[in-house]
């Protein structure tokens, strides 16, 4: 993984580090903390939601190193706290599900634990990766559903930050996505690149009296790319643009792409079109503001791939999972924020995920860390809390960006046919808390 | 402005490169060229955008070099154009909005002159920096005018991507907020950073029992911060939290926030205790899932200053400004996408704002570039077209980050009063088309 190893440590709120500075002069800061990564709910009554980002926090968290230029500017801090900058590293526990795995309310995502000092500064960097991450994954696997083994191809760079872009497109892979556009997210994580043209190709192809040459413009491309390229037929007129595809690069053409129009029916207009010049092998291709409702509206349509953007890489209406990071355990005391209406367990937790023997889940069991709780006869339990860091360091055989994917596309097919729903509702399965004490008031 | 200047050139969808790759080989690599930045609509039916983001556009042009890595990877291309890119430097013309202006549908927010070659390559990164940019400045301003002059802090990097978190820092300081939490914002542009404490401080101090114990919690913060400070006053019982705030701090108390609850009726009554105390200038400061339109309804209510996290940052229900870069020239010749339902004007573009002699934008005049149009004789004209960038360089004079905030806050004044409605509705002013022939079909 070729990740840009800047420190990372100043992506981070102040507050952290005034009280990082604050437990230093009160004597509080080498207490032994757990704080825990969970949403509360998932965003838009969806059914599920997928982790993302794990890998990026890892690198985040052992790169977490203070600069000179960083402590210069920190002129808010004490000097002991500037040497405590000085020297940070962290040197706790991490556990965590793995990454792509499905998560509901109240999944324990990730466990930091070790003393307040270290943990507290990791707060913002940890959230900001898992929450855009886990938004941008939690979409796309939506639309993976929605688009029913038909390959789709992740393009939304330009509707967000630069560097979100690269991560986002990781993100897309994961949750089941064929391909990208970006090419740093291809460089950094392997990623399969895609593309082929934008409209600008084409009207760029002018005759000498400045008419438009849609002709000469799939020419040029045919040339560069070969036959199996795909023509974006759209800039003008489609029939027309189609027969023009066919004329220049014969019926053994690639594909064609379609980004504009009612994209139900001009795809069976284009098919037939195809078909009838013989060119039963060539692949619509559709873009244009899909997300995983309209992608499921051509189901029954004759596209054979999809170009996602905006809707993806912005979460689908949900362009942050909501997660948080919570103190919840102080010197092996469990300590919660008080809140109607919210379930405030205090303490470390683990989690198990219960199944029916067919591997349909069935609920999320959350419990106190290091505590076995009973297992009923006929379900079967998978542990999702795995070890990611142990004293600092990441726990070896970390999953590839392939595995990564493998793993969610597994995890998916144990959701109950409910849980695939893109409608808004109940969550795919419910989230109990064995071995607690009852909540206090 | 101190900016990590990594090689921007892989922040790009792979067809800008394979397009080049194919203008190289037939020929039409080296026309003349005008791609534009523009809007066809507001997202969500708002009544003005806020240009931000163009400083990072010119910072990124400039840096757009491909390094060798990045070309070893890029096997699709031929060996003439990863020569032509290992040579790449943009040598064209640059001219747009200033930063922090206000744009409305069709202002022609920046145009790029020069090869084709040269110029296609740079749509993804400028897309994604003023799509992102201008999302978060487009709905801080509104936040910035619900919260009628009082401050407001940038909390929201925990919830959006970690890089995009320290450029929505820098566009809500630009539209008008006080301060941010983010470190690497305040290191890198300047901006004012704030912040004081989380419930995980409160929650740390336990006593031997392991028992809540808030005033020890508030007397840390206060010996290291200072009485000037602000008490989070939530985390158990807010009435409690108060009167353990004034028994630790005294009247003199900087501030206590509230993160929870109805802010409206919390506020006021912490407001009655704190004057009932004595506390008259303990300042409130509210935070919690706050938008514009949650400001708004606090505004008859004693709230001293804002904290705004996740709305700002996600662009308040529009997480990206839906701007395109689109090739409107070539060789001197107007071109466009044929497109039922969108104007498409052909040609290089600039833009005057009419004013009333009050100082009221009454509209935007976009005319073809270089073309002087003709102007009413009782309204005032201002050039809305600077030059940016002259043959690859950045135009010496460009504003601090001050002068850009204090642009967009006198930009703001001179909207119609209907063009501050937070509610959905027209834009603000009309964009008029003047000196271009009639569109054809």
């Amino acid at each position: 993984m070729n990740q840009p190893h800047r420190s990372t440590a100043f992506l981070t709120d102040m507050y952290e580090l005034t009280m990082l500075d604050a437990a230093i002069q009160d004597g509080t800061a080498e207490r032994d903390c757990i704080f825990e990564v969970f949403g509360r709910r998932l965003p838009n009554e969806r059914r599920y939601g997928v982790v993302a980002g794990t890998a990026r926090v890892l690198d985040a968290i052992t790169h977490f190193r203070f600069t000179e230029e960083q402590i210069a500017t920190a002129d808010f801090l004490s000097e002991e706290c500037k040497d405590y900058l000085r020297n940070y590293r962290f040197s706790g526990q991490v556990d965590g599900y793995r990454e792509g795995e499905l998560y509901f309310p109240y999944s324990p995502i990730m466990t930091v634990r070790g003393t307040f000092a270290e943990c507290v500064i990791l707060e913002t960097v940890i959230l900001s990766i898992l929450n855009s991450d886990s938004a941008v994954a939690s979409a796309a696997s939506r639309i993976v559903s929605a688009a029913d083994g038909r390959p789709i191809i992740e393009m939304g760079s330009r509707r967000t930050h630069e560097q979100s872009a690269v991560a986002a497109a990781r993100a897309t892979y994961i949750a089941g996505f064929d391909a990208t556009s970006n090419l740093e997210a291809s460089l950094r994580y392997g990623i399969p690149a895609s593309g082929t043209s934008a409209h600008s190709w084409t009207l760029l192809h002018v005759d000498e009296d400045g008419q438009p040459d849609e002709k000469a413009a799939f020419r040029g491309q045919i040339d560069s790319l070969g036959t199996d390229t795909t023509l974006l037929v759209d800039t003008f007129d489609i029939t027309k643009g189609v027969e023009n595809a066919l004329e220049v690069a014969g019926t053994e053409l690639g594909g064609v792409r379609i980004d504009s129009g009612d994209l139900g029916i001009v795809s069976r207009r284009v098919r037939k079109q195809l078909d009838e010049a013989g060119a039963f092998n060539t692949r619509i291709i559709v873009s244009s503001d899909l997300d995983e409702f309209a992608i499921a509206g051509l189901r029954g349509d004759p596209v054979d791939g999809f170009g996602v953007g905006t809707s993806v890489v912005t979460g689908s209406g949900a362009p942050t999972a909501g997660l948080v990071y919570k103190l919840v355990e102080v010197n092996g005391y469990p300590v919660a924020k008080r809140s109607s209406g919210k379930v405030t367990y205090g303490g470390g937790k683990s989690a198990l995920r219960a199944y029916r023997s067919s591997g349909v889940a069935v609920a999320e069991v959350v419990h106190p860390l290091g505590i076995d709780v009973p297992r009923k006869p006929n379900l079967e339990y998978r542990e999702m809390t795995t070890p990611l860091i142990r004293d600092g360091e990441i726990v070896d055989n970390q999953p590839s960006i392939e595995d990564t994917r493998a793993l969610h596309a597994a995890a998916r097919k144990t959701l109950p046919w409910e849980g695939l729903a893109l409608s808004r509702g109940e969550v795919a399965i419910p989230t109990h808390f064995i071995g607690f004490p009852e909540p206090t008031e």
